[in-house]
């Protein structure tokens, strides 16, 4: 920030506590991003006394500026409570550098639903945007490696134009995040037929049709919770309750089959020595296949980007996280995304009115 | 069904025709239980031009009886076109053979959509019901290797008294069909905290658990996608659009997870040589963890029983398929579960009288 720099440098904000092995993953995640990124400035939030000799100790002090605050938010914190008593602490104050423009995006290891709560409250919702979303990557066998999933999680309802609404964000993280210039978005529904599914699902349907040409999507129509790790699709677009059983699912399944998997090497002498053998490509295929592996769920919707880390992630989880964020504030995320949402409502206010009559007809 | 018998022969009504693969694994399936149970008979709906050579070739004969039915439902005929014009699809007359009791269960490869729309109308809901579920074996590390979910995707919808319903009907197939003397019942959620989740949700939390008791099973409370695999829980009670997605994610997970696993056994000489070893027991993996595996969704709340083998079901598949059915039938199910069904009926109506004033102080 020097007068001599061309242009300002980007400023992350990172909670360096809240998650559940405490602050050492964190500061060992921002040494691993910094040797990658050594012109990216952080300002680390959390208790001073003890993350002053940490980062010492790692020598990071050209680039990291502790933010004192004295307080933690638990794991078990009810959100109600971080939102009245949680001003003094890290992960407040984190979001807050957001809020006052010090740093362009927020990452933090803590309790995700304090961290969606004050978000709200601190950031407040973009214009245009009703319910903000939880966008997840799910691994996938599209070139990306990924697909994205929304809403993941932050509310346990989506409308309509909700849905809509989380076509236009999730396709702008697609192209912001994975650097795909015309993503693929579908809706989740039980069936690909377009007479399946529930009421909301069918307007949406219509609604997000519509929308594509401006959102610079395509379109491809209902997708099935198969299509959530396939290459029919870049963005699945659901309500958060239906989002988040489907990422524990997926989680729950390749536990299970890792697991199984780990049990049939141990079974037998010739089956162990071909686990001496495969142990690596495993390895490999465990991280690839669990979600808890791809680190960064992002808050949409809101007048800022916070990007909520896994609360167990090691560095390297860690430094996915914070690269995601570097990624997401060069490229203007936040504001394109703002410009998206805000056309997406002036687009549906123009369908309900255009459409009202013909969507009752059809389809109650 | 001589005069000599003590007690009357097991009759099972099974669709030959609509599957994937027509009748050929059907009547390979048959031979294969037939095996095992030689005195069960099979009603056996089809052309019977087509299926007398294959029963004459396995010499089936003794067991088995052809009903001639000419036409076949096909895979992508909607619902409403085969509850009007299915009268003499092989569907429709194996159903049909368990309506006027011929049979004690019926079992069909055929379209879902259409099964379930004909099983509607010819068995009618049983008392009590007021939407029939489709349950699912889900692969779990609890002893009898499976979980039951239900609603797997009969209905997209289920309000709370459904849900008691499920968990009722979702008890008593978990008895029945899997030998658990008092099943652990979970409803799925986002969180398991009492204050999470949709209104619905909260009030047949409430209502299950009261319902325990006089239902023979241990209420858990609410549980994740995660558990949907786990030990916590023998029985999963959800809407049947959630359901049908979870069930969905679980496959295609499963499916990316075996794929990428073949692709990195086939990566190096070394890999490919560690895969000559370990191919039996990723087979057997394969086998476990693919719910398609798993074969019968059984339909429950109607009178009568009908089990949905997959489209794609391979003789052992089928097999897998026509002895759930005979265990179905041996234990009585059908009776057992409309027995059940009437009381969780009288007991929610109950329930509404007595707590309806707390209930809306409480949730809304």
């Amino acid at each position: 920030m020097s007068g001599s720099d061309t242009k300002a440098a980007l400023v992350l904000s990172v909670d360096a506590m809240g998650g559940d092995e405490g602050p050492a993953p964190v500061v060992a995640g921002l040494a691993l991003f910094l040797r990658d990124e050594p012109d990216v400035k952080i300002l680390l939030h959390g208790d001073e006394a003890t993350l002053a000799p940490m980062i010492a100790k790692r020598d990071l002090g050209h680039a990291v500026t502790i933010v004192h605050a004295p307080d933690v938010v638990a794991m078990t914190d009810k959100p109600s409570h971080v939102m009245r008593h949680g001003k003094t602490t890290s992960m407040w104050s984190a979001i807050d550098a957001v809020r006052t423009k010090e740093a362009s995006v927020c990452v933090s290891c803590g309790n995700t639903g304090a961290l969606m709560a004050v978000s709200m409250i601190r950031l407040r919702k973009a214009e245009g945007v009703n319910r903000p979303a939880i966008a997840c990557l799910w691994p996938s066998r599209n070139a990306a490696g990924f697909n994205v999933m929304l809403d993941a999680g932050a509310d346990i309802r989506a409308d309509e134009e909700d849905l809509l609404t989380y076509a236009m964000m999730g396709a702008s993280y697609a192209r912001n995040g994975l650097g795909l210039k015309r993503p693929r978005v579908g809706l989740l529904n039980v069936g690909v037929e377009e007479h399946k599914g529930r009421a909301e699902l069918k307007v949406a349907h219509e609604l997000i049709a519509r929308a594509a040409p401006k959102g610079e999507f395509e379109y491809v129509g209902f997708v099935e919770g198969g299509d959530l790790p396939s290459q029919r699709v870049d963005v699945v677009v659901t309500d958060g309750f239906t989002g988040n059983v489907a990422l524990k699912t997926g989680e729950g399944t390749a536990n299970l089959i890792t697991d199984s998997l780990r049990e049939a090497f141990a079974a037998t002498v010739l089956s162990k020595m071909s686990a001496l053998f495969a142990m690596s490509s495993l390895k490999r295929l465990r991280k690839k296949v669990d979600p808890r592996r791809v680190n960064g769920g992002v808050f949409l919707g809101l007048n800022g980007t916070v990007i909520k880390s896994h609360g167990s992630a090691d560095a390297t989880g860690v430094a996915a996280a914070v690269t995601l964020a570097a990624q997401l504030a060069r490229s203007g995320f936040t504001d394109k995304l703002a410009a998206r949402v805000a056309s997406a409502a002036s687009l549906a206010q123009d369908t309900d009115i255009e459409d009202a009559s013909s969507e009752t007809a059809k389809d109650t």
